[in-house]
């Protein structure tokens, strides 16, 4: 669904703020920072392999996080059905701009707009 | 904004899976089957002041969550926008139904709903 960069940037998002200052640290020099091991190592004066396995028990924690509470699965699904609103607004607002739609057209989206919000409220 | 047991019943949904089974078991019984502080007691076959304690820890628990995620803000801001487009649709709806929105009161209305929508989608 995502690659791994961005999935751990989302999961530091929602999460982030549960992790220990340097758990969050190690994490964010690497995958938004871009770092590798060997110079988070040297910028914080502790071993490559101390990086390394801070930096897998953390993304373990996030996993974990995510696995119980499912908070970036609900996030994901109600943006994608949010951007869907936009794109059948922006087809009415085209089709009302040109005159191509008939009062039953724009009925039809109108009542997947209603549909899809009342999906994401009830989700 | 809400009265308490609305929002620790909100809260509880939110992290209720971060809590021990006892702390969760607590607070529904209280909050959601609506047992007396003794009630709860004699089921759980402890005292009284052990359920008031461990209720009172446990609410800290789910505050400060919230304090450090902001969940349960982040959802109500976006299910009260996604309700005033359910909302507006409606109302087009109508309009289109009875025929009495021009072309433009339409396009007004579904600029609307393509703004709220960029709004969730960027918060």
């Amino acid at each position: 669904m995502f690659d791994k960069i961005l999935q751990i940037n989302l999961l530091l998002d929602f999460y982030g703020q549960l992790l220990t200052d340097k758990q969050q640290n190690i994490l964010q020099l690497y995958y938004i920072d871009d770092l590798s091991l060997m110079e988070i190592a040297e910028q914080l004066g502790i071993s490559r392999q101390a990086v390394y396995d801070t930096m897998k028990r953390t993304e373990k924690i996030l996993y974990d996080y995510e696995e119980k509470l499912g908070l970036l699965t609900k996030f994901v699904y109600s943006q994608d059905r949010i951007q869907e609103i936009v794109k059948i607004s922006c087809n009415i607002e085209f089709g009302l701009t040109n005159n191509i739609f008939s009062n039953d057209e724009i009925l039809s989206e109108i009542n997947k707009i209603i549909k899809i919000s009342k999906d994401i409220l009830e989700k």
